[in-house]
C-alpha cells in the first residue's frame, strides 16, 4: 500500500466505540462528537462498527443508522470502513451493499463466527456471496482477522485464494490476532494488501514492512499519540519515544477488559457518565477499576 | 420434567434441518414435508431454528418466516420451540416476542456468542434484557448450551441464578456440550428442570436420572428410533437393543460433518437432491463423502 493508491485507506482509523442512552439505544450524539474528535485528533477514517464498537451487539437496523448517521452528518464517506460480517450472509450482503452505495472506502467483513472448524472452502463462498450479491465493482472489502473473537479466521492461504479471484476488490486486513508472526507473514507473502494491525505496539515493526495503517481499540482514547507515531514512522525519523508511549498506553488500557476501559476513559473525557454503558454480554467496569484504570501508566492524561 | 406437567417440553423435539432452493432462499415446502414427516414419525414436537437448522445463517426475517409457515400450516404451537437466540439482545427480543405471541411452546435461547470470555453476570443481563423485553409471562426460555460452537455457555450457578431470578420463565435447558458429566451435574442439581441432551446416546442414562427428552441433530434422519427408545425407557422395560441401534445411527452420522450429513441423507430418502444444500460457511459433503455416509452402519435404512 502506498499513499499514491487512493483506492486503498491507510493511516489510523479507529474503531470508534459505540455510546448507548440510559434506556439503551444508541446515543447518536454522543457517537458524532466522538467520531468527530477521532478525525480531529488526526484519524484518517473511521472503521467503524467493530468488536469495540460492540458492531454485533447492535441489530441491523442500528448497524445501518450509525453509517448513515455519519456520513448524514457530513464525514466523506471515503473516510468510512464499516464492519459489515455477520453468521448470516444475507446480513452481510445488505449492510456491504448498504455501504458501497453509499460511497463508504470498503467494508471490513468478519467471517460468518458461529460455526467453528469450518473449512476454507465454506469462507470463500462466504465471501464470494458477499461480493456477488453486492454485485458493485466499487466494494472494497477489508479481511477481518480476529480469531480469538470469532473462532474462525483468515488463512494466508485462503487470504491468496481471494486476492488471486477478486484483486480489484479483496484489498487489505485488519489482523486482530495480536499475532506479529501472523501479521509479519501477511505482509511478506502478500506486497501491496492494505495490512492494518490492531495494536499500536506493533507499529514500528509493521509500518517499515508495508503496513497500511493501525485500527485498534485503544485509538479511541489515543487517536492523536497513534497518528503522530505513523507520521514519524513513514517519515523514517527516530520514533522510540512515540512508540514506547503509545505502547505504554496500550498495555495500560488492554489490562482490563478492552471495550468497557475504552469507554470508562471516554466518560471522563466527555465528562458523560452514560459513555461507560455497554451491551450486554459486555459490563461496565466497576468503580475500583475505573480508579485503576485512570491511575495506570500514560491514562490519566488522555481522560482529560 | 413430568408429562403431567403441561406447560413444559418433553419426549423428541428434532431440531429440523432447513433446506434450500437453487437461488439459496429457504425451500419452505420442502420444510414443512420435512417438518411433518418428523411429527408422523414420533417427534413430540420440534425444537426448530436451532444449529442444525443452520439458524445463525438465516436472516431475522428468515427466522421468522419459518416460525409463521409452520404455525401457517397448522402445526400447534404447543408443538414448536424455535431457537431465538443473536449476538444483539434486540434480534432475540424480537425473535422471542414473535415466537411467544403466537403461542409457542418456549424459546431456545443462545447466549451472545461473539464476545469471548464473559462474565456471567453479562449472559445474567442478556437473559434478563430479553425476558424484560418480551414482557409477557406467557415465555418459556429453555438455554441453549453449546459451547463448542458459541464459544460461550451457560455455567451452573448462572443456570442457578436465573433459575432462582425467573423460576416460571427459564424452565430448561439444551445440553449439546456432549460432554456426560456436564448434563448429569445438571440434572443431579436441578430437579424438574427440562433437561434435554442433544445426544440420543445418552438416553439411557439422562432419562432414568430425569431427563426431558432429546434435541438431537440425527433426530431428523432418525425420529422414530430415537422416540421408540424414549418410550421404552420410560415404560422402565430393556432399551438395550434400541439404544445401541440409536447410538450406531448417531456415531456413523457424527462422523461426517453433522449438518451436511444429515442433508444429504434426507436428500436421498426424499428424492430431492437440493436437500444436499448448505449455506456458508457449511459445506456439502462431496459424493465420495456421501456413499460412505450411506453405506455406513445403520444410516442404509434411514434414507429409503
Amino acid at each position: 500500500m502506498t499513499k499514491d493508491d487512493e483506492m486503498q485507506c491507510s493511516g489510523l482509523w479507529p474503531p470508534a466505540a459505540t455510546p448507548f442512552n440510559g434506556d439503551g439505544s444508541v446515543d447518536w450524539s454522543a457517537f458524532l462528537l466522538h467520531c468527530r474528535s477521532l478525525l480531529d485528533d488526526g484519524a484518517d477514517g473511521l472503521a467503524m462498527l467493530g468488536t469495540t464498537s460492540e458492531a454485533n451487539s447492535l441489530t441491523l437496523d442500528e448497524r445501518r443508522e450509525a453509517i448513515d448517521t455519519l456520513l448524514g452528518d457530513g464525514v466523506a464517506p471515503s473516510r468510512v470502513l464499516p464492519g459489515t460480517g455477520a453468521c448470516a450472509v444475507g446480513d452481510a450482503v445488505v449492510l456491504s451493499r448498504h455501504a458501497t452505495r453509499a460511497g463508504c472506502a470498503g467494508v471490513l467483513l468478519l467471517p460468518p463466527f458461529f460455526y467453528k472448524g469450518v473449512p476454507d472452502d465454506g469462507l470463500f463462498d462466504y465471501v464470494s456471496q458477499v461480493i456477488d450479491g453486492v454485485g458493485d465493482g466499487a466494494l472494497r472489502v477489508y479481511l477481518y482477522h480476529i480469531p480469538q473473537m470469532a473462532g474462525v479466521g483468515w488463512s494466508l492461504d485462503l487470504i491468496d485464494r481471494l486476492r488471486r479471484e477478486y484483486p480489484d476488490i479483496v484489498v487489505g486486513l485488519k489482523d486482530s490476532s495480536g499475532d506479529w508472526k501472523n501479521t509479519r507473514a501477511i505482509l511478506e507473502r502478500f506486497p501491496g494488501f492494505a495490512v492494518f494491525p490492531a495494536s499500536e505496539s506493533m507499529m514500528s515493526d509493521a509500518i517499515p514492512r508495508g503496513a497500511a495503517g493501525c485500527i485498534s481499540a485503544s485509538a479511541n482514547v489515543n487517536a492523536g499519540g497513534i497518528a503522530a507515531l505513523i507520521a514519524a514512522l513513514r517519515a523514517g525519523g527516530d520514533a522510540t519515544g512515540l512508540q514506547e508511549s503509545a505502547s505504554q498506553v496500550r498495555a495500560s488500557v488492554s489490562s482490563f477488559p478492552l471495550v468497557p476501559a475504552v469507554k470508562a476513559i471516554l466518560a471522563r473525557r466527555y465528562g458523560d457518565p452514560g459513555w461507560q454503558r455497554v451491551r450486554p454480554p459486555l459490563r461496565p467496569l466497576d468503580e475500583a477499576a475505573v480508579d485503576a484504570l485512570l491511575a495506570s501508566p500514560g491514562v490519566g492524561a488522555l481522560a482529560q
